[in-house]
């Protein structure tokens, strides 16, 4: 799935790890990613943090997407900083799944997420 | 501000208007915001509303930054459209606020997005 | 449906309203919802939100259940103090919806809820 | 704190246990906990993990409250049935922190909690 997900491949992403409802992907701040108070977007964040979402609860078989989600941000992050998202299948029950991620600055928590998902037949 | 942030101006998002604590941004989907699933990557429209959250929260003076938002995925997006985000703010309180973003394509509600602002001294 | 909820009326819970996807509910503070800090216990604001929560998102028919919640508390409510919880619709979309619900004392807000409802074919 | 909390011991919560952010406590749903779907109302099964959430966060000393909270309804509950909350940090920064409690019936996960808590010099 990540193979062909133009969105986070052209974000400069990449996969560390996935497997058993995780997943661990990396992110460079690039200063096209850079808002108006001179740090970056914080949808930026959030999207790292949801294309590891995505990528965890994708990881066993049947088609997830994203019902939801919530993110904290806990600080700023700068240009040419190094993120990484690392998700984790909280719960899943019937068709749905909460999925935590948290993303890092090597050992510092930037931001915590928490996703909904939502399992479906087919998407297109 | 708006005028200083190259993310949401690289992103080909247009400010079309702002003003005591409300917002409205515009974005059409472009080939590089899809994802593996063949539709545009929920972290997209969560950048959209977050900035339509940014623009308002910041329209009446002191510099105030997201502290959290959540949003929830109402119907999947496709290459091509165009969204547009309706920021307004729900409640201030201190130096906090909350802020409720729906990003709608034409009449059809694609997003509902809540943003928590925190009024910082300066940013650096 | 109200009448027949025991948590709600044992609460001394009132429905002032409700219909087409709204709803308010009027709850006075009582000594036994005072907790450590000496004012109200945030569970029973939530209670109280997410009581007309659910008769909003009852109002129309089918039955509906709180498949989530978000609660934002704005200001401390003390013993005595009357509260009125307003409810409306957000959206709605397939079998779900989203209503927010505010939570005043007076004409002050102290706290805004936003509920994600899901219609079930039956409960018991 | 706990003993001082009319509200939790009210409905008949025990403290199990709390810790250096961690916290467990336990309730039974008793009939006055019970809605019009003939299940326990969500509300309560918050209180229960909103309890577990201000001991795990005021056991390390200064004092702290809810700033909100998002709570996930996974299963529904009924008269008679025994819960358990367990609450431990997340993540703390600044006078801010986010707490995860997890409210099961024996091994059975019926609600996932996040709260955010903040940090104040006293209350009253």
């Amino acid at each position: 799935m990540f193979g062909a997900d133009r969105a986070s491949l052209g974000l400069g992403m990449e996969l560390l790890g996935t497997g058993d409802g995780s997943a661990v992907v990396r992110m460079a701040v690039r200063p096209d990613m850079v808002n108006g108070h001179g740090i970056a977007h914080g949808g930026y964040v959030f999207l790292l943090a949801d294309t590891a979402f995505a990528c965890a609860s994708n990881s066993r078989g049947p088609v997830n997407v994203a019902a939801g989600a919530d993110i904290t941000f806990i600080a700023p992050v700068r240009e040419g900083e190094e993120l990484v998202a690392s998700a984790a299948e909280r719960v899943s029950y019937g068709r749905s799944g909460i999925y935590d991620v948290t993303v890092r600055r090597g050992d510092e928590v930037v931001a915590e997420f928490r996703g909904r998902s939502r399992e479906v037949g087919q998407l297109g």
